[in-house]
C-alpha cells in the first residue's frame, strides 16, 4: 500500500446512477489518482422530446484528465457500458472488463468507429491492478448477465467496495457461483466504504433464483400445442440458456429474431457463455417448414418497444415471422416502469391474433425473476462487507432511502450513511467522512449526432410545439416606408387542419394586418416591437377562440 | 311487456369501453327505441399530443336521434359521466341517475353552461321506467363511489343486464349493501344477455373489502407523530369517510385541498354521503396554528399529477400548505398504468422533504383496495345472472378475453360469448345471437374548445415537431422575374439553439440559395416545385450533418 500523506483525501462521487436508474458512473479519487467505475447511458424521460439517449456530464473528469487512470466496468448492461463511446471520445483511458463485458464493449466501440483507439484490458476475478495509490481487485457476483463483478479499491485511506449490480443466487444457471468467500474475506480485512445496488431495496425478502425459471419454462414448452415464442431481455444470457434447454427438452428447433438478440446470442455463444446443441438453431425462414410443435422462437420486444421483433409480429408487420392462432407467447421479463401501456397493447394484439399469452407480474405467472437482490440480500451484502461508511447507489431516491434504512437495521450508524445525488462528494480523511462540495454533474442529451447541443430552450420549444403546434406569420414590408408589400400569410402546422378552419385563419389574418397597420400609423417600426405586438394580439385572439396556445412565429422580410 | 314483432331485433353495442378502459358508452336498441348506458370520457394516450380528453363518436346516435330515449348513468366516475357535456350538446335527451351521480353531473353541466337545457331525472333502486319497448330497472352495486347501480333492460326479446362497475363488498363502508337478492331475482326470471365489468378479470381471487382500509388507516394516523397527509381519488367517498373517521379517532382536525377533492367533499356531505363531525373541517391556512399531531390533510395527487395539490406540496409550490420533516404521507390509491414515473417522482420528492411516505402496491402497504371485482366476484355475478349470452365490457382486450374464459368456466357456452370492440353490434332475434355489422364509432379528440377538429394530420405534425423541431425557410421573390428579393432567411424552433450552431445554419442558407438559383436558371418557377426541392435538399443536408429530421417549412412571398 502506498504511503499515506495526511493531506490527501479519499473522494467518492457519483456522476450518474445516484437518484436515478441509468447512466451509472462512479468515481473514486485518492490524491492524484481517479478510478472510474462504469460508464452507462440512460433512456430519455418523457419530457426529453426527440432525445435518443442521455449520458453523464463528465466535466470534472475532463478537467482532471491527467488524473484519470482507468474505467473499470462491472458488467455489460447498457446502463453501465452505453456511455463509453461518448466518454472515450472525450477521455481516452484504458477500459477494464471481464470477457463477456469486453466482448459487448468491443461490439459497441466497433459500431462507433473507436475500436482501434481504445485500450481494452481483459480481467478475471483474480486480477489485481495498481493505479497509482489505488489497487483494484474483483469478486464475482450473480446478476442477470454473466461475468458481473464487484470491485474492491484499496486506497491509503482504506478499502472502498463497489458491488456492481447483484443478487445472491445460490443455484445459479451454469453453476456460475458468486465469490461469497472472497466477499467475506474483503469484509473481514476491513471495508471503509461500501457502494451498493439499491434497485430492489423496497422489496422485502429474497429474489428467487434464476434456476427457478427453468422448470416453469420447460413445462410451458411441453404443454404448448403449437409454436412457442419467448420474448426476453437480450442481455439475460442465463434466461436464454434456459430457453434453449427447454427447446432441447421438447425437441424444438430455435430461431432467433431481433437485432440485439441475434447479436447477443452470437457473441455469447462465441465466447462460450451459451451452450447451444448442434443443429438446434435455424433461420427464421425455415420455421414455416417445420411442424408447429417443433418450433421455438426467441425474440426481442418484452417491453412492447415499437420496432422490436415481438411488436412487429403482433402487428403482422415482421418480414419473416407471423404469429399464428394457437401459438404460445411468453413474455419472460418484468415490465420496466413506464412501459406498462406498451406491453399491455402488445399482449392485446397477440391475443387478438389467437395466441395464448403468458405475461404479467410475478415470477410464476410471468416466468421472470429479477437480477437485483431484494432486502434480505442487501442486508447479507452489508453483513459480508461490514463497512464503516455506506453509500447506497443505483436507485431513485426512495430506493436509496430504503437501502439506508436496511443499513441502519443491520447496525451501520445513521451518521455514517450518506444518501447522495449525482455530483455530491463524500470525502474521507483520517477515518472521518463528510459530505463535501459538489462537482459538476448532470445530463448530456444525445439527439442524432449532436452531443449536448439540445438544451432546455430547445426542449421547451418542442414541448410547446407538441401541444398546440405552430403558426408562422410572414409579411414582407417595404424598406422605404414600411408598407406591407406582401402578406401577411399565415401557415400552420400541428394547429388546425386548414380546410376545416378557414374562417378562423381569415379572421387571424385580419387581426395581424390590423395590428401592423396600427403600429405603422403610430410610427412604430422596430421589428422586435412589431413581432411582439403581432404575437400578443394573435395569441390572445386564438386563445379566446380555441383555448389553445400555438407557438406564434412572426417573420418580417424587407424589400 | 310490449308485443313482440318478429321482425324486430335487439341490438347491443358499445360506443366506448370495449377494448379500452375509459369513455364508457353502451347502447341497447329494440325496434325504434334506443337506451344509452353512460357517457364517459377517456384521457388521451401518449401519442395524442396536446389533446385534453377523448369522447366517443356518437354519429350512430345523432343519425338515429329520434330513437334515442334516454341516457341512464350507472355512477359518477369521469369515465362514465365525463362525456355528457359534449354528448348533450349534440343530442338533448333526458339523463337518469341516482342522487350522488346526478349531483356530480349537475356540477359538470353547470360548468359547461348546459344546466338549464338538460332534463335530469332522479332515480332510486326501486325505479322502473318505460322507454317505448324497453323497461329499465336498477339494482344497487358496490363500487369505489356511492350510489353505483347496475341496470336491467327488459325488451320483448328478453332482459339485458348491464352491471355498471362493481365488486362484491360484504362489509361495505356506511352499510351500503349491494342488492344481491335483487340480482338473484333478475337472474332467476331469466337474463338474455349480460354486459359485465372486466377491469380486474386477470386478477384471481377476491378484491378485499373497502372496510379493511379503516383499521389500517387509523393505525397509521395513531402512530404518526406529526401531521398526516392522505392523497386519494376524489371520487372515492367511502375512502374519504374512513379518513375522516381516522382523523376523528385520533382527534385531528382535517383540511381539504385540491379543487376536485374540495368539490367532492362539498357535494357529498351536502347530499348526506359523508358524515363529518361538527367542527372537524378547517381551512388550509389554519393548519399551521395547530400542533402537528392534531392535523390531517386530505389531498388530490395520488397519481403524481403535475398540477395536483400533493405534487405542488412535494415541490414546495403550494400556496397554502408545505410538507414538513416528520410528516406522514399516505398515497391511498393504486397507480393507474402509465403513471408509475409520476408517482415515483412524487414519492422521491416527499422523502427528500423528510416525510415518511406510505405508498406502493398491495392493499396493506399501500392502504388501498380496488373498486372492481376480481375473478371470483365476476364468476359470482355470472352465476347470479345466469345469462344466455355474455358480452364482457369495460376492459382492454386481454381483460375481456380473461373474462370470457371465466364465463366459460362457469358454464356459459363458448359460442354464446361475444368479445366485442367499439362499434361491433350483437344482434339477438328469436333467441339467436350473432355478431352483425359495425356502426360508426371511434375517438373524438377534444383540444381546447375544439371538438373533433384535431385529426391525424395535425397529430402527426405535432409528433414530428416534438421530435426534431421545425425549420422555417422564407424567401421573397420578384413577381416579374422570380429573382430573390429578400432572404432566404432560416428560422428554427426546437431544432438547434442558433448561437451554438451558426456554422450549420449558414451552410443551410447556402444550400437553399443554391437550390433556388439552380431551379430558376432551369426556368422552374411553380412554387410547389420550388418548395419540394428546397425541402429535399435541405432535409438531406441536415440529416447528413445531424442525423435529425426537423420539419422543413418553405414559405415563398412575392412582391
Amino acid at each position: 500500500m502506498s504511503k499515506k500523506n495526511n493531506q490527501d483525501k479519499l473522494i467518492i462521487s457519483a456522476l450518474g446512477g445516484a437518484g436515478e436508474i441509468g447512466k451509472n458512473m462512479y468515481m473514486v479519487q485518492y490524491a492524484n489518482d481517479i478510478v472510474i467505475v462504469d460508464a452507462g447511458l440512460k433512456f430519455p424521460e418523457e419530457e426529453m422530446l426527440g432525445i435518443d439517449v442521455v449520458i453523464p456530464d463528465i466535466t470534472y473528469l475532463t478537467e482532471n484528465r491527467e488524473k484519470v487512470r482507468a474505467i473499470l466496468v462491472t458488467h455489460g448492461h447498457e446502463d453501465h457500458i452505453g456511455g463509453l463511446p461518448y466518454v472515450l471520445r472525450q477521455l481516452n483511458v484504458p477500459v477494464y472488463g471481464m470477457r463477456l463485458t469486453l466482448g459487448l464493449i468491443e461490439n459497441k466501440l466497433k459500431e462507433a468507429g473507436l475500436l482501434g483507439e481504445t485500450k481494452r484490458i481483459l480481467i478475471d476475478p483474480d486480477s489485481e491492478i495498481q493505479f497509482g495509490t489505488i489497487k483494484a481487485s474483483f469478486f464475482r457476483t450473480n446478476h442477470s448477465i454473466p461475468d458481473s463483478v464487484g470491485i474492491a479499491l484499496e486506497t491509503p485511506e482504506g478499502v472502498v467496495v463497489h458491488t456492481g449490480d447483484f443478487k445472491f443466487d445460490h443455484t445459479p444457471v451454469n453453476d456460475r457461483h458468486a465469490d461469497i468467500q472472497r466477499m467475506a474475506e474483503i469484509g473481514s480485512r476491513g471495508v471503509l466504504a461500501l457502494l451498493s445496488d439499491s434497485t430492489n431495496a423496497e422489496r422485502p425478502g429474497f429474489t428467487p433464483s434464476e434456476s427457478s425459471i427453468g422448470s416453469e419454462m420447460t413445462a410451458i414448452f411441453r404443454s404448448a400445442k403449437q409454436r412457442v415464442v419467448v420474448a426476453t431481455f437480450a442481455s439475460n444470457v442465463h434466461r436464454i440458456q434456459q430457453i434453449i434447454d427447454a427447446a432441447a427438452e421438447t425437441r424444438r428447433k430455435l430461431t432467433v429474431i431481433g437485432r440485439s438478440m441475434v447479436n447477443m446470442v452470437s457473441i455469447a455463444s462465441e465466447l462460450g457463455y451459451l451452450n447451444i446443441p448442434e443443429g438446434m438453431l435455424i433461420e427464421p425462414e425455415e420455421v414455416n417448414k417445420l411442424p408447429a410443435d417443433r418450433v421455438a422462437i426467441l425474440s426481442t420486444g418484452s417491453q412492447g418497444e415499437p420496432m422490436s421483433a415481438l411488436t412487429r409480429m403482433a402487428r403482422s408487420t415482421h418480414r419473416k415471422v407471423d404469429i399464428l392462432p394457437g401459438d404460445t407467447v411468453i413474455i419472460s421479463a418484468n415490465t420496466i416502469p413506464g412501459n406498462e401501456r406498451y406491453v399491455g397493447r402488445t399482449v392485446d394484439e397477440l391475443m387478438r391474433l389467437g395466441a395464448h399469452v403468458i405475461y404479467g407480474p410475478g415470477s410464476v405467472t410471468g416466468v421472470h425473476v429479477s437480477g437485483h437482490g431484494s432486502a434480505e440480500e442487501l442486508k447479507l451484502m452489508l453483513n459480508l462487507m461490514r463497512p464503516k461508511f455506506f453509500i447506497p447507489i443505483h436507485g431513485e431516491y426512495r430506493m436509496l432511502r430504503h437501502h439506508g434504512l436496511l443499513a441502519e437495521s443491520v447496525g451501520i450508524e445513521k451518521e455514517n450513511i450518506f444518501l447522495v445525488d449525482n455530483g455530491d462528494t463524500v470525502e474521507i480523511q483520517n477515518g472521518v467522512a463528510r459530505k463535501a462540495g459538489k462537482i459538476p454533474s448532470g445530463n448530456v442529451l444525445i439527439d442524432g449526432l449532436g452531443v449536448g447541443d439540445v438544451g432546455n430552450i430547445v426542449l421547451r420549444d418542442r414541448k410547446l410545439l407538441s401541444q398546440d403546434g405552430i403558426l408562422v406569420v410572414v409579411v414582407t414590408l417595404s424598406k422605404q416606408d414600411g408598407a406591407i408589400m406582401s402578406g401577411p400569410d399565415i401557415i400552420s402546422r400541428g394547429f388546425v387542419y386548414v380546410r376545416e378552419s378557414e374562417g378562423l385563419l381569415e379572421e387571424a389574418n385580419r387581426i395581424v394586418t390590423g395590428t401592423l397597420q396600427k403600429l405603422m400609423s403610430e410610427n412604430v417600426n422596430e421589428w422586435a416591437s412589431l413581432k411582439t405586438n403581432v404575437k400578443d394580439s394573435l395569441g390572445r385572439f386564438l386563445f379566446e377562440q380555441t383555448r389553445r396556445r400555438p407557438m406564434i412565429l412572426p417573420i418580417i422580410m424587407e424589400v
